[in-house]
């Protein structure tokens, strides 16, 4: 028999009835309450604390809260079921603010210079004068307009959708039989046949743009790309953070949430949201209109892409992590729900494996690596830790699941690097006070993923932490101290926080990076070694994702992040996904080309390599068991 | 100013309240009363009178209307204009009663004897076993279904619809790797990729029927055939009223009606209700699922096809008569809103001509005029007047507008092959008395198509009509009298009928039959003439269309609507129309061979054709003009 029982959330003054054994996670869905779950509602961020003001509950688990915490009645909302009537506060949730690439922060794209609409382009706008009927000329309407494409623009066969052929005879009627096609072409050598996808009643002037978008779905940001498929010249770049993130910041929350039966749909219809939104705002930017995009190509990692689909991508998390397609074919914009042109044609870039997405592929053509004459490592440092290892004749890839501890989960003072993030720490080797720099200034909130590595440079250099991790708590400074979850390092005490809380830095937040950064260096290790290359032996080192831009690479060398080769071996790419799937978005032959990629990498499944699990445990120190791997930081460490 | 008028409609209580200028017709359908408009409310049946009992309207027209049907205060639902209030009557509306081809009354269909479902058919089922994923073969689900494919079915790169790429990882895991697949293959020489429909966590029997539906949509009927694409056998065949009928019983009603706004997609909707009634009449009789039928081959002349699919025909019925489309590519099921599975494809006949439809390509095949050695004149008596003429090495096509007059439309006392109907009419030439046969028996109604072709005949041979068609009024018989629109003769009296009043046949009557029949004999002229042969030399004639069955060929001859040859070269075949769309479905060749015949098909245009307006007005005359084209008929004429 199930009993009822009346949560009352005191601070939105709002009040429910629910069964013996739910969630209050779920009890405050029920009552229109939203709570934060980066970790997908599974325990992991400690995001979702509330204060329980009366009443008792069954905590599942209670890692993350500090006694201190557990004193003052926190609980956390995923991890309390309900057993009697309850009164909770829930405390203000963290506002997503912003550090996105748009038009006012991104570097100008260059146009391809070698762009030519006409040969590169599957997009067409043609304007046709007709032939009107007669009683010696009946032809009907269509073969009639078919007649003129074909003479007019050598477009033979053309398919046409049921909607489209509605409206046809009307259009040729109203424009007089002087109309504008727009018509997509094949791409060389794929035997598809040409299709008409729209038709306007009035001749364009050469001049009017042809508008187009190039979609990145990351994990956290999804970025757009407005685009005249005539000129090739981008007009809007927009980013937003991803709608998903509100239940879960890592992939593998986000399928655990979508494999409940009643999110089904939920984290697509997000996504949709997102994307919707950002080429609504690309439009208004550049006079356009959504309906005017007749042409979309789409990157992101594949669980990304199977959410957007809304492919169930529960396979993908279990072994043998499998998904359901790596191939997928174009689909029509109506299919998809998008606001673009009904019958726009997205075209979804190919990925690899279930963790080596279409955001790998683009970027192995924009970053160059699949041209590259010398030996490359390219990377993608965004929430998930993928790598191209090769260059023009051969190309290796691995997913290291680093997991997102450099985005600031699974670090009990992570946050997204947004305003009063700590993105730069220095610590006094002498004195051990740090001085830190702060997004936006004032006063800080958290630690970003480059402050992270930042602040574990410092104490690894200023010998708070040894290699191995541990902060040494014998040291004579207020800044270390011992806490609930063992040593920690304070770098903001409460006084000087946004938040009136300490900011600290703890031994199980020092081990979660040093997982994540071992993880990535076991990568490139396992990738060099599957093709017999070492990895001091690559000659160039590009690095993906917008993340990529505010590390400081002498402090990634100095905690083993990156390997210890001469600063100018590396190149910071910014997003290279969505640059990939604007040169797909342009041409046909890039497009081509980003497929090709896709057939001739190597994937190497890290989970069932035992060099991959040996690597990873060298790498678990500060910078790396071998010292003789990083030099610099030998000798850096030797003159402190 | 606009004022507005109260209009009672007595007969079921209810009132509504109107502008000046609208209709009776308009305000009845405001009322949510249906009053019956076979000529699509333009004032030429005279099917929708009402009786006005108080107050006054504007007639527009009053044809069709006696003087004592005025005095007793009958208008035109659609030709009355109401200019004040209102209390109106309207009579009963005429049922549609039921003589359809149905299981019951069809011939048992012969599946061709040479059909081979594995060579001939587009769509396979194919039980597949799948190898499982392992973390040493990491093949996403729908490459290594494509694997499958290839090596059990030797189905190279199909291609997959969103809908279905959501399904297939869950089917493939629910099944155990033991699927089904249902497979479109193209026809060859059409560079189609081959497609999947559908995929069935199950190994299905090799006895399961694998279902296909023939569809034709006739103005009057619609008829459907549910077949087993494997073994080619039809389970059965239904047939229905094409629900349209309500707003115009000829394809010129049905196009105006269409035409106007706030009718769009009625029509539409209307044709799609009976289909979709007939597929699950179909399906429970041969205890099949509508979503289990996997293809469809629809035919229809080309005013059904386009109201089908919603699109405009307006440019059909004015000068210079153009279609939209007489070539339409093949649609999914889900957007035609069809019932059977989401994914089948409709597969629309070719059409020749704004007035030569697929029904006649169709037929055109299953009659076998395309493969006959003997010059051969197909005919398909329908709504319209569609004919072909030819043999295996050429074949012309002309339609003649000849007007639903066989049909019983445009005759004052006409009406369908229902019960109630005098189908068979013999009249004595000496006391002018008739003898009648009424459909279902009892006391008639009116007059079907059949009995109109018999009553003619028998007027002529008896010396009541002239070879003018008109009625000898001097004549000593109280059958014969000047009713409102000049000489009628009476075939039934008042206290002899259901419905207690006269059936006549008047003037205007004959009239109108004369000018169906010439339009169908200067028909035959002309094809004949352009190909430089006489239509007496045509060695046979094939008649399609269910009406034909009933036809009595002598009295078709005597008034001239068939050409004077020997019996036993009129051939008749039923429904020609839903036979080729049945030989289409089973196989690819033979909708190939469907597809050549609309190529190979001259169309003449007749309107533009002066040779047609004189043939025409020589065919004008009971049995012609020219006496010589029919001696029989001069002979019989000679004997009485």
């Amino acid at each position: 028999m199930s009993r009822t029982h009346k949560i009352i959330f005191e601070s939105e003054g709002i009040h429910v009835e629910v069964p013996t054994g739910t969630t209050l996670t779920e009890a405050a869905q029920l009552a229109g309450i939203s709570i934060n779950h980066p970790c997908g509602a599974q325990g992991r961020c400690g995001r979702c604390a509330v204060q329980i003001l009366e009443g008792n509950i069954r905590r599942r688990s209670s890692l993350r809260l500090t006694t201190k915490d557990l004193e003052a009645g926190y609980a956390l909302a995923c991890q309390s079921i309900v057993e009697g009537d309850l009164r909770v506060s829930i405390p203000p949730q963290e506002r997503v603010e912003r550090r996105l690439v748009t038009d006012l922060t991104a570097r100008q794209v260059t146009t391809p210079e070698d762009y030519d609409y006409l040969t590169h382009q599957t997009i067409h706008r043609i304007n046709l004068t007709i032939e009107p009927p007669s009683m010696e000329d009946q032809t009907d309407d269509w073969s009639r307009l078919q007649r003129a494409l074909r003479q007019t623009g050598n477009i033979i066969h053309p398919k046409i959708s049921l909607s489209l052929l509605q409206q046809i005879g009307t259009v040729l009627r109203e424009g007089g039989w002087e109309v504008s096609a727009i018509v997509e072409v094949p791409q060389e050598e794929t035997n598809q046949p040409p299709r008409l996808v729209a038709l306007y009643p009035i001749h364009f002037p050469d001049g009017k743009p042809l508008w187009g978008c190039a979609i990145d779905i990351g994990t956290t940001t999804v970025s757009v790309w407005l685009t005249n498929l005539i000129t090739g010249q981008v007009h809007a770049q927009v980013a937003e953070y991803n709608q998903q993130i509100q239940h879960g910041e890592d992939v593998i929350s986000r399928i655990i949430y979508d494999s409940k039966d009643h999110n089904q749909g939920v984290l697509q219809n997000l996504v949709l949201d997102t994307i919707n939104q950002l080429i609504d705002q690309a439009c208004k930017r550049a006079k356009a209109k959504p309906e005017e995009i007749f042409k979309a190509t789409v990157v992101g990692n594949s669980i990304m892409l199977h959410l957007l689909l809304n492919i169930p991508a529960s396979s993908i998390r279990l072994s043998p992590f499998i998904t359901t397609a790596n191939l997928i074919p174009p689909f029509s914009a109506s299919e998809l729900k998008l606001i673009i042109h009904p019958e726009a044609s997205v075209h979804i870039l190919p990925c690899i494996a279930s963790y080596v997405g279409a955001d790998i592929t683009a970027g192995a053509l924009s970053s160059g690596i699949a041209d590259a004459e010398k030996t490359t490592l390219f990377m993608d440092i965004g929430t998930n830790g993928e790598m191209v290892l090769g260059n023009r004749d051969w190309l290796v890839t691995c997913a290291c699941s680093a997991g997102p501890a450099f985005e600031g989960a699974g670090v009990i003072d992570g946050m997204r690097a947004t305003k009063g993030a700590i993105e730069e720490v220095w610590i006094n080797s002498q004195t051990y006070e740090p001085n830190i720099r702060v997004i936006g200034g004032g006063k800080p909130r958290g630690i970003c993923g480059s402050g992270l590595i930042s602040l574990l440079a410092e104490l690894f250099l200023a010998g708070i932490v040894d290699k191995s991790g541990n902060i040494n708590t014998a040291l004579d400074t207020k800044r270390v101290r011992t806490g609930p979850h063992e040593g920690e390092y304070v770098l903001a005490f409460a006084n000087e926080t946004s938040h009136g809380k300490d900011i600290v830095i703890t031994h199980v937040d020092i081990d979660n990076l040093l997982r994540a950064k071992a993880a990535i260096f076991a990568g490139y290790v396992v990738l060099a070694e599957s093709v017999g290359v070492s990895i001091q032996t690559v000659d160039q080192f590009l690095i993906g994702g917008s993340f990529g831009q505010y590390i400081n690479v002498e402090k990634a060398i100095e905690i083993g992040l990156l390997p210890d080769m001469p600063w100018e071996n590396f190149h910071f790419l910014g997003n290279t996904a969505v640059m990939g799937a604007y040169h797909a978005l342009l041409s046909w032959q890039s497009y081509q080309k980003i497929e090709q990629i896709a057939k001739r990498m190597t994937y190497i499944e890290l989970s069932a390599d035992n060099t991959f699990y040996e690597a990873f445990m060298s790498a678990l120190f500060l910078p790396h068991t071998n010292l003789a791997l990083f030099p610099t930081v030998a000798k850096i460490k030797a003159e402190i």
